[in-house]
Parts: structure tokens; C-alpha cells; sequence
């Protein structure tokens, strides 16, 4: 748990009530890599903390075929943010892409609930919600403006050491582009 | 200013504290067609709430060619967020494309300070930021998964009334697709 309360106490001033709190809504689960923490069609109220490993949040198309909104390495959240705020069934799979310890907290009593109890974790989860907008915009203004070897390059650079966990197809579908084109951008890079 | 109190009253009870404070920080403004709010490189201390009309927010790639990030019709707010929350320098342009009436509301004391005086705008605000977090996460997801006749139906669902403002160039760099494909696309859904 000492990895959370880090990751808390760099951010707001970590006081016993919020210690407690914490504990009392999380637990650490060691997981295998291939294990789904989260499938299609589910309420969802419980949100993960990456301790160690890799996972990753995606989507099958109607062909059948898988687009990976999401990866999730040390230090990072996961779960499907979009069930979660807009109180829908899950669209996302949550799975793990290696061995990985997570902690899981559990919102069950709701988010807003939680928000008026304790300001403080209120101020954290909003920081966290206008970093990710951050995030999210530029994924988007980067998908539209910038050619798939420089897309790759940033994907290296917000997500470092995910070579050794992701497979050709888990990135390539992060990136929207096909395996085969990966895999030339890879030689491209190498040969830079 | 009535359309900004409708706004928050349909979302927080609007005292008379509220009011005052939301008062006091906006005013009204007439805009021509062609003006720019926010272009790149300065610090952004305000954010836009249109009553009348549309704006949009872009960027210039290397080359010179626009990719439109967002549009913001009636009701709407509008901003370069990645620079407030940030707080880094503006990388987008903030432009009205039909003449418009917009609230701009001056945020110069800072979110954090706005939201440490008034709890129920702190609330307005998350519950803002994890709206636009599912809109966000769903368009790259569709981005990712959907045909682009697909995309350009759900952009007229998203934004009604879009093709009475948007330029065929506004469109096509929102969808990341070329004005000849959109010319495409729109023949096929007057032809469906």
C-alpha cells in the first residue's frame, strides 16, 4: 500500500483520516498477465493502481478487432472512466499484459460521495481529471497532425519501458496504425 | 447573462453567492466573424461560454495545415485548457466563425483559488471535467474504430446545427479527413 499513500501524499498533504480512508476502500491483488480486472457490459466501481507491471484498457470493433484506448504502467490509474462518470455499463476491457500487483480501490459508494466527504481527495481528483484532459487533447491534436513514427516516438516517451511488456498488435492498435507498419516505423527508428 | 445562470442552475443550486461571484467575473461580448479569442503563445486566463453562434479551436501543424480540436455551439464552453490547466503557454487559436455573442468569464485568480472559495463551483467544474473526459475518450476511440462516414454522422449528432456554421475545411480537419472525402461522405448520406 506504501506505493499509494506515495503517490497521495506527492500531491496533498496525506492526514490520518485520508490514510484510513484509503486503506479501508483499497486492496492489493497480485494478477496474471492475461487477467481481465474489467469486461464488456458492467457496472463499474472500482478503479486500479498500477504497483507494478502493465496493463492495458480496449475496445473490439465490429470486425472483431481490438483498439487500445489505454496503457497503464507504474504509478499509473486504470479502469473505464467512461462507465464510471457517465454511470453506464462498460465498454472497455481492462486486462493485464504482464504478472503485474495493482491496488484495487473500490467507489461503490459513488465518487460524488466520496468527493464531499474529503475535499482533499476531491482537489486530488480534480488535478487528475485536468491532467488527463491535458492528455487526452493532445492525443487527439497529435493523432490528427503528426505522421505515425512521430506518434510512435511520443508513445515511448509518455510510456517508458512499455516495449517490454506490449506486443506488436497492442501498440499498433494504440496508435491506429497496422502491425506491418509498426514494424517499419521499428526499423526506421533503429536505423535513425 | 441569463443564459450563463441557466447553465449553472440546471447543474448547482445558484444562491445569491454564486451569482454575485459569477457576476463579477464575466461579461458579455459581441464578436464578428473571423475574430480571434486566444491565439498561440500567451498565458490564458479565460474561457468562453457561447450563447449565440460558433467558435472553434485549432492548431497549425509544421506545414501550415489546420487540425480542428474542438467546435463550441450554444451552451458550450471553449478555451485552450491545455494551456490553463497546465498553465504553460497557448498552443491553440480560439476562433468565432460566424458572428457570435459569448460570456467570457476571467479566471486570472487562478481554478484552484476559485474552487477553494466556492465548494459548489468546484463540483460544477469536476463534474464538467469528467464529462468532457468521456467525450474525449469516446472521439479517440472513434477515431480509431470508425469509417469516416461514421465519425461525420456522430460529429452533426454531437454538434447540431454545425453545418449551418462549419466550412467544409472546419469539418474535414475536425474528422482528420481530406475536403475531398468529406465531399464524398456528404453525397453519400444526401444519397442514404
Amino acid at each position: 500500500m506504501k506505493e499509494l499513500f506515495d503517490f497521495i501524499s506527492r500531491r496533498i498533504p496525506l492526514n490520518d483520516e485520508i490514510r484510513d480512508f484509503t486503506q479501508s476502500i483499497s486492496k492489493v491483488k497480485e494478477i496474471k498477465k492475461g487477467d481481465k480486472l474489467i469486461t464488456e457490459g458492467q457496472y463499474v466501481n472500482k478503479t486500479y493502481f498500477v504497483v507494478d507491471g502493465c496493463l492495458r484498457s480496449y475496445v473490439y470493433d465490429i470486425k472483431g478487432k481490438e483498439h487500445t484506448l489505454q496503457f497503464a504502467l507504474k504509478d499509473h490509474w486504470i479502469s473505464d472512466y467512461m462507465a464510471i462518470f457517465s454511470k453506464q455499463k462498460s465498454t472497455l476491457i481492462v486486462e493485464s499484459i504482464s504478472d503485474s500487483t495493482v491496488i484495487e480501490a473500490s467507489i461503490t459508494g459513488g465518487i460524488d460521495n466520496i468527493c464531499e466527504k474529503y475535499p482533499a481527495l476531491e482537489f486530488l481528483h480534480r488535478k487528475s481529471l485536468e491532467h488527463y484532459i491535458v492528455n487526452l487533447q493532445k492525443r487527439i491534436l497529435d493523432q490528427l497532425q503528426l505522421p505515425a513514427l512521430e506518434r510512435y516516438k511520443l508513445l515511448l516517451k509518455k510510456y517508458k519501458h512499455i516495449e517490454e511488456f506490449a506486443l506488436n498488435y497492442h501498440i499498433a492498435s494504440y496508435l491506429g496504425i497496422t502491425q506491418q507498419s509498426l514494424s517499419r516505423i521499428r526499423a526506421e527508428t533503429r536505423s535513425l
